[in-house]
């Protein structure tokens, strides 16, 4: 590594899933915004947060910023993403680690998860959260994007492969990846009933009297990258 | 946010995987390292990685430091996860963000990916990796974790749920996240196939003639967190 790095200030944010009844009754994902007090961005809501103290780990950080802006002290946080566009806050470079956990309705209560805000705070549906300070609304549509699309399957093993496999190779790459033997025909069933692969109508090439069929994967927006895409575009 | 926060230096390693033959001709994981020539650990094996420099993006300083010290240029990378423990690094404190990729073999060819290095790149079989410079080792465990839990599924919903639910409950939960409704027997087939949940042998207590049984997660250490436990444990 060369000479000193440049300045960049570590900040952590946090995105805290419930599903909560809104305004019209329908039950929809939520989530608390903290609303402004200083510049930039004085009067925006914007997702809880600080910065990072310089003893204390990251997921530290993430809960203490948290328990004082919401009161919310979730069993676990998972890190979910750093954003650190250049450009993403104005007066400096600023690097931001983002916490997400889902919560059960009850832990929302009392922390003005109902429509009036209480000391600064509001639990909004997830698809109204715009309009945010910084790239928050960037954060917030990443983070609910990862769980919508986690609820289904990831696709992972046809990073190792070309286009078009036989159901063999598939099985051999599982195999090196998770370093045990899985059985074909089992392995068969789960993968032709989860509906990730389909066959091209093509066979493997060779001399073989009945070569085997040609599969291809069911790319999803979810499914783009070897691990589920599990990030925001570029 | 409070007053100037404290001194933390942001860096980026990268960890890529490719499965090549190992020598005793088993086909396993590898990945590139990088011997160090300067201290603090000089003469160690290390991820390649180096500083964010002020007006480039985290993914563009991955892929930087990555070709600059590999020759490797894979078509995507994707953020793995941020480490910064406060005590990661001798000398002061530096958080790096860690981006993975998958590569074809044929991409690694011709970049050390042989038994004797190139340049001071090495490709090593993953579970050979120890002894690294600084949190290296926990980086490296934690991508090939990550890697082998991906090809399963990924557990969500029971997580805004108790931990006995019937399967229409579990539906329901599926609806609220994807906003979409569900053909209920084929998600019942689905989620019966995955071995995902397993029945109680308890129902749903209420007056009807014949209630809804109750379900229970399977759960496992890849599904212990609402998005597939996404992070290394503590």
């Amino acid at each position: 590594m060369s000479a000193q790095p440049p300045q960049i200030r570590v900040a952590v944010s946090t995105v805290i899933f419930a599903l909560l009844p809104a305004p019209d009754g329908e039950i929809r994902v939520h989530l608390p915004l903290v609303r402004r007090t200083r510049d930039p961005y004085a009067g925006a809501w914007a997702l809880p947060g600080g910065w990072v103290c310089a003893q204390e780990s990251l997921s530290d950080a993430g809960r203490r910023t948290l328990a004082e802006t919401t009161g919310l002290r979730p069993s676990y946080l998972e890190q979910l993403y750093t954003f650190g566009h250049p450009e993403r806050s104005p007066g400096g470079r600023v690097v931001s680690v983002v916490y997400s956990a889902l919560v059960r309705n009850h832990e929302a209560a009392g922390t003005g998860a109902g429509p009036v805000p209480v000391d600064n705070v509001s639990w909004c549906p997830v698809d109204d959260a715009v309009g945010l300070a910084f790239d928050h609304d960037e954060i917030v549509r990443y983070a609910i994007w990862r769980l919508r699309s986690k609820v289904q399957h990831a696709h992972v093993a046809q990073h190792f492969l070309g286009e078009r496999f036989s159901l063999a190779q598939l099985r051999e790459v599982h195999e090196a990846v998770l370093q045990k033997p899985l059985d074909p025909a089992n392995f068969r069933r789960q993968v032709e009933g989860s509906g990730a692969v389909v066959p091209t109508g093509e066979r493997l090439t060779g001399g073989r009297h009945r070569p085997p069929q040609l599969y291809r994967a069911v790319l999803t927006p979810e499914s783009a990258g070897p691990f589920g895409r599990a990030g925001p575009p570029s």
